[in-house]
């Protein structure tokens, strides 16, 4: 089976290389995102959708051939977090994390193609819940310098120095980081095999 | 302040490092690991203790520096998991492990000195538990080919392939790769503040 990650994102690149698949291509999506749904695990799912489906009809490879889509978002009391937009948004975010539970979801689309068509696809998400400690203003402003915030969801990345943010966490922590690597290789092995 | 990690472990370093402390030490420890106590989380701060202390002890460095000791098991139904002797008993390990939860412990010990004399030191663990799927023997054998599990205490490693093993985790994540880095943080920020 050749592998396409519908995504740019580096970490998930790792992830994929983590889980033993180690040769794969690189094809980002360029489709608008639509946002039609309001609950988080229908967003995730919905976005991952679009990006994999994109990237499933734009490219036309012989044989057969997965592609893998995804998503996050940190949703934190009904508000969807996204990227900061700046220092301030990110400081804004962090602020209001502090101190109690947040969910963070990732929505993973496949489609699995022959010789250029779309053949089937399946959706699914997972949810972690991540439990952040009671930092300080200061703790904020030292990791903003760090800039490792402003590309992330919800402002933070577990993986890097916002570790020291996470005081536990209850789910998948791959998932957190952008693909939840045990559900994925469930669900491929799953996928892969049926004809149907 | 200074910086000596009591361990050799790389995945150590690593968490060190992401925590941000870049210029450190590693100086192992020589001496003979001593048990004398049965539960899970009082062994491992014994053993931290041990690392910890002697190395403190051994070494005689000018000026103030933190030495910082650790160690890791796997806890399963009463058992203690350590590292596999070989690939058989890692199956066995693997094979125990399937389908229900476990604990892994990290004790730490934090040794001050100066001037190479001993000042105060302060020991703690913490507990993760961890959920594994029931994942097949084909799946333990192809994952002992990685050999992988071969250092790891309870055959698997989180951060590698062993992560597609685990379906979730409750607790800190890093702590079962080796070093609770937020409550280390914490810990460390307490213990060097105070003068007693």
């Amino acid at each position: 089976m050749n592998y396409i990650l519908a995504s740019a994102s580096p970490r998930r690149k790792e992830l994929l290389t983590q889980m033993g698949i180690t040769d794969f291509q690189i094809i980002k999506s360029t489709v608008e995102e639509r946002i039609t749904k309001t609950i988080p695990a229908e967003i995730v799912e919905e976005l991952s959708e679009q990006k994999c489906v994109d990237v499933a009809k734009t490219i036309k490879l012989p044989g057969s051939y997965l592609v893998i889509g995804a998503d996050t978002i940190v949703a934190d009391h009904g508000h969807i977090l996204g990227k900061p937009k700046d220092e301030a948004h990110a400081f804004a975010m962090l602020s209001n994390l502090r101190g109690h539970e947040h969910s963070v979801f990732t929505g993973v689309t496949l489609c699995l193609c022959d010789n250029g068509m779309l053949q089937k696809k399946v959706t699914f998400h997972e949810e972690t819940k991540v439990f952040m400690r009671s930092f300080s203003e200061e703790e904020i402003k030292a990791y903003i310098t760090t800039k490792e915030p402003m590309d992330k969801a919800g402002s933070y990345g577990i993986q890097g120095r916002g570790a020291i943010l996470v005081e536990k966490i209850h789910g998948d922590y791959n998932n957190v980081v952008g693909l939840p690597i045990t559900r994925l290789y469930e669900e491929m092995k799953r996928f892969c095999q049926t004809d149907s």
